[in-house]
């Protein structure tokens, strides 16, 4: 099933991918939010929910919201993919893979939805994609074991972790460039975990102006999905609704030579096999 | 003015600190949270709102909350006083000082409240305290210009950006051993930026268990209030209730040798002038 959060009549609400459109689901079910669905014990009633449902109105006439529009938490993994890694080092930076998985944080704020603009702040021409699967959370959980983390997944959507190089390098902390409004593309829907088996490898793909510049698989990842929920779980709580965006592999533009990267006019899409894909257009900051 | 977040059997709500308490505004004022106030035409009220009222409730009767309880946003400062920096050079880290103020996020589940517990997580012992200025933003704003800083800070209050340090070294982003749950001591309450003329060097010192273990001021800082404010509004819109946590001086436990660590059953204090007194007890996760 594909769920998702969108606005009508400047109304946001959410609801389920149903054939030519989008059933509202907020009003037949009294969840305010996705998020709130995936929290209750709805969630696991989804298909019953949705029988027989038909499209309240066509995709083509909403618009989209971020897949969950106000997670609590948005844990991003940093160099998880080995021919990212391959690809970084290549460049020139030298670094060791660590044991652990490093992390950093993403503020909703950063978040743009599927059709949204990704916007290119005036501070900074360095723009960047970064297509990565994005995890979210449907069960709570602290200190979750590997053996268990599946459990807490209730479905993935696509991400573009999009960066502003020149902040993300300004120190060892790169959560500045990791953090600009209306950088992070999310969605357009989520797939439930049910469609999609544990572990899969899906075919991650990332297009600039229709032009393929990231073509790899979520199977060159080096820490798993499990192993990432086991480690920030162990951090604090999971959520339902929380998000992991999985990290990105190899053809990220400040790699390439010469480097390159987005700029307004441009068109951004993050395809992800058996999840959807997430289109972008790029704009300038006002 | 002091104004906190506490409950009171097992409400949540907030009021000002008034002769022998605290007074309740959330009821008389109509917003919930002490974060809604300062976001409304109210908070310039305040000393209307608060004139002739006398306690509801001592301030031994009420369970502190942290100030601002989920703030959307906790940025924090890195490697942000001269003495630190000496401190960590001195400790064996080879770090040069960026020309752009580091950063990381916290999340508000990693926050304490005063007199709340600490809690050392299960999976390390390296458990250590930074004591630090917050500042709590008070009018949104992007792209902030440093002379017009001051105008959106709302108030102050204590910080214990509390580290698990083995984590914060997994990887090169430190966010992980920064945010494990109830580190975060914030409080005891918000003082009112009225009441501390901007850029005010105010001494600032860090107690365990009563033996002074920091003891500096403010105007170490490399990256002031004003500065922060705007290197963080240019890459997102700060909004009301969001916390700035300004970076920790010298004295932290790692850089001692030997190293020391907060265990269970230390007491942990950070007493800032003009601001108060934030106290807490560390316990073991359960």
């Amino acid at each position: 099933m594909k769920l998702m959060s969108y606005s009508l009549a400047g109304r946001e609400t959410w609801g389920a991918v149903v054939d030519g459109g989008v059933a509202e689901l907020a009003g037949r079910t009294g969840h305010a939010t996705l998020a709130d669905f995936i929290a209750s014990a709805d969630f696991a009633r989804r298909d019953a929910l949705v029988a027989g449902l038909a499209a309240d109105v066509p995709l083509s006439d909403v618009r989209y919201l971020p897949v969950i529009t106000k997670p609590e938490k948005i844990v991003c993994a940093v160099r998880n993919y080995m021919d990212h890694h391959q690809e970084v080092l290549a460049a020139g930076m030298h670094r060791e893979l660590s044991e652990q998985p490093p992390i950093f944080l993403r503020v909703w704020r950063s978040q743009t939805p599927h059709e949204g603009p990704i916007v290119r702040p005036r501070v900074s021409e360095s723009l960047d994609w970064e297509g990565e699967l994005a995890v979210i959370i449907g069960k709570e959980g602290r200190d979750i074991q590997e053996a268990d983390a599946w459990d807490h997944v209730a479905g993935y959507s696509c991400y573009n972790d999009a960066s502003v190089r020149e902040w993300q390098f300004h120190a060892k902390q790169i959560a500045s460039g990791k953090n600009f409004e209306a950088t992070g593309g999310f969605g357009p829907w989520m797939v439930t975990a049910d469609e999609i088996a544990p572990g899969r490898e899906l075919k991650l793909e990332t297009r600039l102006n229709g032009e393929v510049v990231q073509s790899s698989h979520t199977g060159h990842m080096i820490f798993s999905v499990p192993r990432l929920i086991a480690y920030a779980s162990t951090i604090f709580t999971l959520v339902p609704g929380d998000v992991i965006a999985t990290g990105t592999p190899a053809g990220v533009g400040w790699s390439k030579k010469p480097p390159r990267f987005m700029k307004p006019g441009d068109v951004v899409e993050v395809e992800i096999e058996a999840v959807g894909l997430l289109r972008n257009p790029v704009v300038a900051q006002d």
